[in-house]
């Protein structure tokens, strides 16, 4: 078995019918390491230490070198599959939105780093959250997320627009009789900053920065926060009603595959016997 | 087909056996425009600007007349509808609660403008939450809200009454614990006031400006906390299921119909064959 | 039917087969009413106004008197139930659970009253709380709060240790970390202290007067708001679903029994014909 | 029957069919009693008054003597299990892991009292929290806890990733907004600083410490907040309700194994007849 032959064993996620990969496993591994290390990097206390500095140049600069060997590797390794064999699968393979993702994983830093800055741009940070997507692929529950939304769109749809419009209307009632009325507080001075109270409120965060002090203020929001706060949490409600059903279903279908082939396997061993 | 005829159907939403007409679509998307400028319009430093509020009046009068037409040509086309023909007709068509609704989303601001008031009345911007009505008429979500209402009302008003109660007798333990006796917490001085702490801690709000200093008053504080926070929320809840199965009820209910429909479809059609 | 038999059916609950008699729903009202009216007695604001006074102490005396007025009347028409005929069955009467809250919910303000003393000492404004155990009789969902917690009890009361456990195991960690390590917070000075932010924490009020500050201590607490909260919401959340359920088949049980009462008595018409 | 086999009786969960023994349940109440007064010892206001001081040393003295007969006393009857006798026995016994529990509840303590230190090390008093294994397997309710876990890890651990995605990925949002661009505040200068904010309100904890100031932040904030809340509280529900799931099925489960002990019974004294 050749090099390209291992390596796309190694690399490919639709190679295995069960599991990761070692390989696959370690690339999860490095890039939820990277993302604890993009937090680190942005620590002041951190930065004003030169050998924190020195270890996140140097991890960076390694994670950049090893995503480019990878994503050079997956490209060369993809012709095993017959879609992606030729000069124009390669087109193919490198438009697809995980090769993609890959590619936004290193090249910008890689540029930065060849044409020699020093530093890493603030905004090529950002770009690291692409290498989510890289990682997305392996993780089955990253997928049943998208179809979780699909299923309940409508539902989640409907939820989301009420809970919009009752954020909305409890922002204006409280802008006139808070704001306009009342004791004119500043944070009820008009009604987009009225909807920032209603956020907090209905969602029950409360950060307790904005709050009505008149009597009537304070009996509209304890109306308010009793009637609506279960309106509010509907659509995630919905939402990871529907996720946790999604992924329920998967693992059920995924041990009723693995049945049938433990089934066929046993019925194929009774058949040499 | 005459303009009436296609008048009708561009706006009635009985018109259409499924989803918006290119016009009402247009109508929902103003309405919703117009509660975005009536936001942005409180805001003290836009109203500062004179190109915002140039704008702001601008589109205001444009929205008025806009409306204005559309209830005419509402009005005018309800003929088509044989309920609604004749003089008659019309005035049971104008007295509905829809039709009022229209009304009441551009007569009061049209009079000012014509009376050559230049800016609006804040009052009149609260008769712009009609306009909720107008868009609500076409989201089917919003009919189901209060089918779910009816639907739960006994559990509703029992949890609702329960919950007030909950909120009343916490009110009055902390009272007498922070209030009365303890430190004598200007914010509990009063029952009224201590309810204003109750909800905000029953509901998980917990803005912050209100709580128990006392050990004896967190002591209560906690214990209430761990046994009411889920019957606070049960009305909330309940609500938020009964709308939840009413929207999945007539999402299957119309898929049914739709099916229904094709099925007799293809009947049809393999009889004319 | 003597002024006894019409007492009776005005006032016992068990004399009508569905609903509440006019006497008995102005019962309730008058109950509502007086813990409005004890919600505004104790607002400073309203006692410095002689007004406000005058038509709190009007407002008592009245209902003091309605209220001993209705128990004389209850107990002089019990006689109507053969169980509580005679003097035996009166004082079986008076002492059952709901005579007793009915005595307290007028005796100890009428006692003071006549001896000449103008105002109400505090303590016996918490005795009115007894006015809810007046009203519970007639209305079922008070009933069902305590079938749901009997329903419920083993699952309340393990759901009740998890949930105490976590809030006591989450501050003696915070205990440790903010308290005795880190910057020594007076808020965390002690497990009895950390237990306030662990209850507020855990239950999501989060009213702000106590958080973590050092950085291990807002990983912990991070950690700990993740995985704890909807532990600490479970004994609510049993709770809360047991009294759903317990309402839903109460209510499913009567339409059950007016259904058999409706045939029952089609039946019998039929008969007669 | 001798004084081993009457303590065994006493002492052994598995000597009882149900319920437990006098003696058990009495170290149950010694345990929560310990808890409660290490919460108290560890109070400065009580740590300044000599008699409680003098009160929490004999406490602590006499628990540790109590455990330290009552760890004997197991050992000494372990004899009477098979599985457990002699020396090989024993050594089995004392190595399992509610006994090294049992022996982290008194052992370390005792050994500094005998050293002669009169006050307890601050570190030991943590070791205390072994105690909570002493009573875990008398309560069936801890060993669902565990079983609970295992059975929903898999959904468990999706929604767990999934929920710290999201706080991260909201964390590195609202860093670029509030901390980099915007008014550079100082709670937002960096992703773990972020992280923070991110938790409290993602968990509707909602301190109030750290809030968004800018508009656009506050509208990032807004979003999130409706759009996340559910997910993560996903985990502790999905917790809650195989907690719950458990719990319920073991009671089902004893209730039918005790049906059958019934039945069995009632034949056994049947054929008797």
């Amino acid at each position: 078995m050749g090099l390209k032959r291992r390596l796309y064993d190694a690399l490919a996620p639709e190679a295995r019918r069960s599991g990761l990969s070692m390989t696959n496993a370690a690339i999860v591994g490095l890039v939820i390491l990277s993302f604890l290390f993009l937090a680190l990097e942005t620590e002041p206390t951190l930065q004003a230490v030169p050998a924190w500095q020195k270890t996140f140049h140097i991890f960076n600069v390694g994670v950049v070198i090893i995503f480019a060997l990878e994503y050079a590797a997956r490209v060369w390794c993809a012709g095993i599959d017959p879609d992606y064999r030729g000069l124009r699968g390669r087109l193919r393979y490198i438009t697809k939105f995980y090769s993609i993702a890959d590619l936004l994983a290193f090249l910008p830093e890689l540029l930065l780093m060849m044409l020699g800055s020093g530093s890493t741009l603030l905004v090529l940070r950002v770009l690291r959250l692409a290498r989510l997507i890289k990682i997305a692929r392996f993780i089955p529950a990253f997928e049943a997320l998208g179809a979780a939304v699909r299923r309940a769109s409508s539902l989640l749809l409907t939820s989301l627009a009420l809970a919009v419009t009752l954020v909305y209307v409890a922002a204006v009632l409280l802008y006139f009789v808070e704001g306009v009325g009342g004791v004119q507080q500043e944070a009820f001075a008009s009604i987009p900053r009225a909807i920032w109270w209603s956020v907090a409120t209905l969602t029950t965060v409360g950060y307790g920065d904005v709050y009505p002090v008149t009597p009537l203020g304070r009996f509209c929001a304890g109306l308010i926060a009793i009637a609506g706060i279960g309106v509010v949490a509907l659509p995630a409600g919905v939402f990871a009603s529907a996720f946790s059903d999604e992924l329920r279903e998967r693992e059920l279908s995924s041990l009723r595959s693995e049945l049938e082939q433990t089934k066929a396997d046993t019925a194929e061993e009774t058949l040499d016997e």
